[in-house]
Order: C-alpha cells, then sequence, then structure tokens
C-alpha cells in the first residue's frame, strides 16, 4: 500500500473520502464501548441521540456520489491489478461499502439507530425482570427494521434473510448454510444423544466453587498476555456482554463479565475475545484507515477467538503449562487438584442454556435453535409475543432441558437488541472455520502443538498473522479458506475434531 | 423551549442543524476523555487521526451554508423576542458559533487538530524529561496556529490576542482584561509581599505526609459527594491534569490526579472538577443538543470550580462538617491533630512553583505570569526558545522562587498544547466572578454560609443553579454577572474577601 507512483490521481482522492468513513465508524464505536463500560446509565438518552447522528453523518459520507463516481473512473485500473493486490481488495470492498449503504435510506439508518439504543436499555431492564414480556414491544420494532434492511439489501431479489446473511459474510448463501447446519445436525445429534447418556464421565464441579473476583480478573489477564494479546497495545474491562472492539491495530479493547461462582466464565471469555483481539492486532498498519482494516467477516472472526478459547484454551497443552498458574493463584480450591480431571472437567459435555457457556459439542445446536426461530420470524411463521415459548420449546427438544425464566432463556443475547438474522449463523461458520484453519497450521508446522506446553503459542499465532490477520478484507472469507488451507470451506475437520477429542474424553 | 405553536418552520429546521452539531462535538469529547483517561499511549496516533476528521465534519457542518440563509430568514422572529428569551439566546449564540467557525478555513481547522494531537504527545513526552527543549518544536508550531487563528477571528481588527479573548470570553475586551489585572496586582502585590515576610504563622506539613492513595480516592470522592454532585449520574476517573467534561447534563465526568505525599492535590482537584460539573448537572434537559448547554464563558465556568473549592472548600464550615471525615479515615495522621489547624493548613499562603496548588492569594500572579508571556509571544518580543528562561526570571521576580526544572515551570500546564493566549485570563476572572457571585448569594440568603456547618451545602447550589446554571451560554458573562448580582463585574468582593480572610490568618 505504499505510493507507488503508478496510481491514477483518483485513487489517493477515494483512500481520503474512505479514510474519514473509517475514522468516524471508530468514533461511533469508541461511543459504543464507552456506553457498555464506563458510561452511567443517565447518559443513555443522550447517547442515542449521539450516536444516531454520527450513523446518519457516516451514512451520509459513504453514499457520497462523488465515491461513485471514483469508483467507476478506477474501474479499468482495478482490471489491471492482479487478484492478490491490496488495491484491487480495497477498491472491491469499497464497492460493497457503498452497494450496502446506498440499498438504504437515510432515514431508516437514522431511526433503526434510536431504536436499538432504546432497544438495549429494554432488553437490560428486561433481563432485571427476567421477562421477554418487558421486551416484546422493542423486539417487534427490531425486528421490522431488520426485514426492512434485509429487503432494502436484497432489492427484491430472494428474501430479505438472505441479505442479512450476504451482509455478515461475505459471498456466503442460504444454501450453503443449509448445507453446513445439514451436515452438523446429522453427525452432531447422535453424539449429544450418546454423550448425554453418560454425563457422569466427567465432573466439573471444581469449576463452580467459589473463586475470589480480584484473582479470576488477575488469572484471567495472565491467560490473555499469556496466548499473546498484547494488553500494553489495548485495555481489557467488564461489561454485560462480553465484546471487543478495534480503535486501531495499536488499541484494541477486550471485555468480559465475571461469576464469582463460575471460574469458566470469566476465564474463557477473556481468552476469545482476545482472539478476536488477535485479528485486530494483526491487521497491517498501512490497511488502517481504510475498508481492509477490519476482519473477512463474522465468521472469519469467529474462528479466531475459537481457536483462542478452545483449540487453544481447552487444550491439553495450554493446561500442562497454564494450571500450575491457576493452582498457585487458587491454592484454596485447587492445591491437591490432579491437572488431567482440570482438563476434563474445562471439556465437560453438558447440555445447557446458555449459549456462551457451551461446550464444543452441543454449542452449534445452541446456534441452530435461533437459526431456526429467526426463520421462523423472518417468514412470519412465528410471532414476537409467541418467541419466548418458541425458544423453550426448542431447547427441550434439542438439548433435554428448559429455561426456568427468560432471563437464562430468550433474554441472554445481546444480538436482538441490534438485527434479527444477521448474527448466529457466523458463529457456526466460526466454529467449523477455526478446526480447518487450524489443521492447516498444524500440517504446516508439525511442530507448533507441542509448544504449548512450553508456553509457546507463538508458531499458531505467527501462521494465522500471515494466512488471515495480515489480509484485512482482501479476501472473501471462502476465498481465505482456499488459499489459507487449499481446501473449499468444509465441516470434515471440524467433525473430525470433535469426535476425536469427546470420542477420547468420553470412551466412545 | 417547548414548542409553543407560535415558531417560524425554520426555527426547529435551524435546530436540527444545530443538535447534529453538537451530538457531535460531544462525540469528539468522549473520544477526548477516553484519550486521556482509559487509551493505551500507541493508541494515539489512530486518535489524532479520528479527531480530525471529526473536527473537519463539525467545521464543515456548523459552516453550512444553510445555517445562515436560516439564521437571516428568522432575524425577525428574533427581534420579536424579549431579551430573555430561550430563542432569543439560541439564536445569538447560534450566529456567533456560525460567525466564528466560517472565520476558520476548513484546513486550518484540520491541521491545527492534528498538530494538537502531536503537542500532546509531544508536551508528556518533554515532562518525562522535564526538558522544554523536547517540545519547543510543537510549541512554536502552536503559537503559529494560535496567531493564525486570532487573525482569522479578528479579520484585521485588532490584535490576534483579543481575537482569542472573546472567543473564551464572549463579549470581552483586552481593556476590561488590563483593569482586572491592574486592580489585582495594585491591591495583591502588596499583601503577597506582607505574608511572605511572615510564612511561618501557618505550618501546613501535616498536608504533605503520606496518604494512601486508595484512601485518598475515597474521601475525595466523599467530599465530591458531600457537596453534592451526582456521582451517580457522572464518573470520576485519574488523568495527567485534572479535567472535566459533558456529554450530556446527565452523564458528567470529572478527573483528579493523586500524590500519596500531597493530600490537598487530589482532594481540592476533585472539589474545583465537581464544582465545574455542578455547572453542567445544571444545565437544563431542554438545552440539550442546543448551543445553548454549554457554561456561559470560560471564566464563567471557572467561577463555578473555584466557588466549590475555595469559597466553600477551603471554608472554616465546610471543614467542620468534613474534618472528622478525614480524621476517621487517616487516624494514623490527625487522631490528635485540631481541626483549626487543619483549617490553617489548607489555607496556607506560599509563593509557589505550580498553578493548580497556588493558594487563594498568590494564584492570580501565576495567571499574570502567563498572561504577559502570552502577550509578549504574540507580539513577537518573545521567541519560544527563550521561552523557559523568561518563565524562570518572572517567577523570580513575582514569586521569589524559581523552578528546578520544565516540568515544575514551563511545561506544567496542559494549555500550551492547545492555544497560546485564550485561556489562562479566564482563570484569574474565574476567582473574581466567584466571589462577587457568592456574596450575592450570601445577601440573598444570610443562612446560607451557617449550613455548611451541618454539612448542608444545598442553599449555595441551588441558587447558583437558579442564577448560573440553569441559563447555559443565554447570557454573555458580563450580562450574566449583572443579572445575578445586580452589579457590573467588579474585583472589589473578590480583593475584601481577601483581605479579610488573610488579614485574619496571618494576623495583619
Amino acid at each position: 500500500m505504499k505510493d507507488t507512483g503508478q496510481w491514477p490521481s483518483e485513487y489517493p482522492r477515494l483512500r481520503e473520502l474512505l479514510a474519514e468513513i473509517e475514522d468516524l465508524s471508530i468514533a461511533l464505536a469508541i461511543l459504543d464501548w464507552d456506553e457498555q463500560t464506563q458510561m452511567p446509565s443517565s447518559g443513555a438518552q443522550a447517547r442515542a441521540d449521539q450516536k444516531a447522528t454520527l450513523e446518519k453523518t457516516i451514512h451520509a459520507k459513504t453514499t457520497d456520489p462523488q465515491i461513485a463516481r471514483l469508483l467507476e473512473s478506477l474501474m479499468p485500473f482495478e482490471e489491471s491489478l492482479p487478484p492478490d493486490a491490496d488495491e484491487r481488495g480495497l477498491l472491491r470492498m469499497a464497492r460493497r461499502q457503498y452497494y450496502l449503504a446506498t440499498c438504504l435510506p437515510e432515514k431508516l439508518v437514522t431511526d433503526f439507530s434510536r431504536a436499538r439504543s432504546r432497544a438495549f436499555r429494554d432488553w437490560l431492564s428486561a433481563r432485571e425482570k427476567k421477562d421477554f414480556g418487558a421486551y416484546l414491544d422493542s423486539f417487534q420494532v427490531i425486528l421490522d427494521y431488520s426485514i426492512k434492511v434485509g429487503e432494502a439489501l436484497r432489492q427484491g431479489q430472494g428474501q430479505p434473510l438472505e441479505g442479512l446473511l450476504d451482509y455478515s459474510e461475505p459471498g456466503m448463501t442460504l444454501e450453503v448454510m443449509e448445507r453446513i447446519f445439514g451436515e452438523l445436525k446429522e453427525s452432531l445429534t447422535p453424539l449429544v444423544k450418546t454423550i448425554s447418556d453418560r454425563l457422569d464421565t466427567i465432573d466439573d464441579r471444581i469449576l463452580y466453587e467459589e473463586y475470589d473476583l480480584k484473582r479470576q480478573w488477575d488469572i484471567g489477564l495472565q491467560g490473555v498476555d499469556a496466548i499473546g494479546f498484547r494488553l500494553d497495545e489495548g485495555r481489557a474491562d467488564q461489561s454485560v456482554h462480553p465484546f471487543s472492539t478495534y480503535f486501531s491495530p495499536r488499541d484494541v479493547r477486550i471485555t468480559t463479565r465475571m461469576d464469582p461462582h463460575d471460574f469458566g466464565m470469566s476465564f474463557f471469555a477473556f481468552l476469545h475475545e482476545a482472539g478476536h483481539g488477535h485479528y485486530m492486532q494483526g491487521i497491517p498498519e498501512a490497511y488502517r484507515r481504510s475498508p481492509l482494516a477490519e476482519g473477512a467477516s463474522a465468521g472469519m472472526h469467529e474462528s479466531q477467538s475459537r481457536t483462542w478459547e478452545n483449540l487453544v484454551g481447552r487444550s491439553r497443552g495450554f493446561w500442562r503449562h497454564f494450571y500450575p498458574k491457576v493452582r498457585q493463584t487458587f491454592p484454596e480450591h485447587l492445591a491437591d487438584f490432579p491437572e488431567e480431571d482440570w482438563y476434563r472437567a474445562v471439556n465437560r459435555v453438558q447440555p445447557s442454556l446458555i449459549r456462551v457457556e457451551a461446550d464444543e459439542v452441543t454449542y452449534n445446536l445452541h446456534i441452530m435453535i435461533r437459526y431456526e426461530l429467526e426463520k421462523s420470524l423472518h417468514a412470519g411463521a412465528l410471532a414476537p409475543r409467541d418467541l419466548a415459548a418458541a425458544w423453550n420449546a426448542k431447547f427441550k427438544e434439542y438439548l433435554g432441558i428448559e429455561p426456568q425464566n427468560d432471563l437464562e432463556g430468550v433474554l441472554q443475547d445481546i444480538h436482538w437488541t441490534g438485527m434479527v438474522g444477521a448474527a448466529f449463523q457466523s458463529y457456526t461458520l466460526g466454529n467449523v472455520m477455526a478446526v480447518q484453519l487450524y489443521d492447516a497450521a498444524v500440517r504446516q508446522n508439525p511442530q507448533l502443538e507441542e509448544a504449548f506446553e512450553r508456553g509457546d503459542f507463538s508458531g499458531l499465532l505467527a501462521w494465522t498473522r500471515e494466512n488471515v490477520h495480515a489480509h484485512g478484507t482482501k479476501f472473501f472469507p471462502q476465498e481465505l479458506i482456499q488459499r489459507a488451507t487449499g481446501q473449499e470451506l468444509t465441516t470434515a475437520p471440524f467433525l473430525a475434531y470433535i469426535h476425536r477429542k469427546f470420542g477420547a474424553l468420553y470412551d466412545l
């Protein structure tokens, strides 16, 4: 991305316009981070106004007809570039960004932003009451806007839900999603059933003793540091729902949430968000202030978080290295508790109610439930007032358990305060892509996994830096997978991993 | 500000445009707060870009020709309104805002913003080296931009410095400033000399023992709470330089800085910033998202901070109520230390190097030094490379002491990373106005001061809410003083207060 002296004059002009859009988008992300981690709740109304105005301003700049003119006049330049040229990727993303923004009328953008801020507050208050009824009105509004957005994105071609899917996963189709969920369902459903009959094989009660919050925080930060996330070029905070956010490759922030009676909640959320953080810290400085400075998709982002949360954070090698530190931090719980039992505990399979605490085997069923509900809501086959009951029924059907209240049910995720239909499938794609990428990394560096035991995770990080992070949005996710692994997107590595690992743990 | 049904249609249209400007200005303030309290230093370059783009965007919206057209067509409406109508004040401020913004070319605004971000970083790093030389280049740039801004504001009428003065103190002239400094100098210089001969009258060593930082933080928050600042509708944090900021009347944030060997540093900075915070928490909700939602001027703002820091926070009444709490918090220091000696200690006069720690008697000499230096810099009579030496010489001349290094000298204030000539005089105006307002409050509520001893500061807060805060920027500062006190701006109450209080303390 250095000035080669060969750029047409329109190119730097376009970059400057795009840089301003990026700057304002990051300003919006800063307002959002502040809202979730620092702001007093009394500041919410004003913050909603501020965010709505910023979104409106970003929308106006994103839809500036100058951009369309520059993109058009840069067409011959774009076509002259090799397929993997940064400039080519940038121009493709700029065109996509312009298209996505011009589909949406300005008023829709502004009204939806306000509605989301209101929905977020209502959701928080409904959570306190553990009652979806208190969120119903806002949810209906969010659903209506989601359908409107999906319609605008598709412009009459196909279902609104497909517009939302392509929005978060460039190039993804409903057909591919159906295939992936089909393969997972076929392979995982019998496995979950089998394991459900022998849940007592693993005892994880040790994780739910009372762990001092201050020390939980400290050991979580140590874990984040151990896997190489640069805390000195970022921050860690607490929030209701853990998240990570990017203000520059050298200012990446992660959050977790804490529970004194659940060691894993904060620890694995920390590793998860640090995995997202790795991606953002690996974005090349030269991509900053351009549409390239993001992850390839929500699913690709999730693949990085799941890599560090699960493939590393729940591996034998990681705990060989890290368990002594946890034991030292909590001697009153762990002085006599064996490492192997700890490794088994953090991998226990248990059909459960809360997605973010679900194990690797059942997790995709949580997603399937949401995906199926979203399809029904979009199709009008399910009314929002029936959503909580439908949620509970599906949990009973797939996992054999039912929420006691809406807080541990339909109110658990923040996502439905933002959009209905655009988010959840990316989690499953992330799980699938994570293992496909990880297998390729190990194939190319067979010593990589052994190093975990010595606390050395640099081999894996370097491989993902080079093969994933360094490309930003230059390639669509399925292209990136093909380039990094030499194969098309496939569920085979994920399913093989699950059957291998949990087959061993449950003596199947 | 309710919809009376009598507004011309241009009025709500103008308000919407102004609301967006306010929203974006607050977004900028949020980025700035984050930069100073939360951001890792590695995020600075990107933050400078983000702020520059936001400032450019705000500038473009502020100079939107639509605003000029709307203002022009609203002229007859404006003239039909009574002088104290909210709408009239709003239109006057909108016109002023438009004028100030259109004086400044967009490129000047953007370049200056980037320069300020760079200067802030260089200043931090020069502070570490305690060497103004490391900041000299950036300072020269800031001075050049300040002169350019002053020139643009004046448009050839008078000196650039006068443009900067009117910028922070609407309606203020250099002539009035010279008169005020003249009166203060005449009355205070002999007093400082007299007291300097008897510095031993008061012993304040108790304040410089080692106070645990955690407990300092807690007692500071208690103090802030005691004077009525709503911490639940704001926040308190630490930063290099204490400041306060407004995101809405219900999201007001203050900061302090801490030193284990200086009890007063954090405690009085807390009260000072909470005084600013009072002003912002007192802005009417109806003024939000309009140019009325600010303090009348920097000096008027300072009058509120000084009221709570000094007129309350260093009063006998306050300490009658609050000293037992401090004693209870630090029994190892204060169990046997008398209240009267504590009151005397926090009021000790001592010619010192650091402005923000200066006592009420010498404080205005600190300001006078900066004001005189700024005049010389603007006039070209003093070169930036000679500034540190000139600073030190003036300290020797006025206060009889000299900094040992630039950190306790010319590098101590953040202000010269922003503008040279626009800020310091407002501190003195604040001191003067604070006492004039306070005297009026006590005149109208003679019981007000006695209530301090019972921890009841609500009488003073209510009076300032009604007579100062509730008006936002509706009146220029000198109009506000006239309305609130029935008198023109005068140094007489301030000087009488100083001579009365310190005459008693020093047996003069």
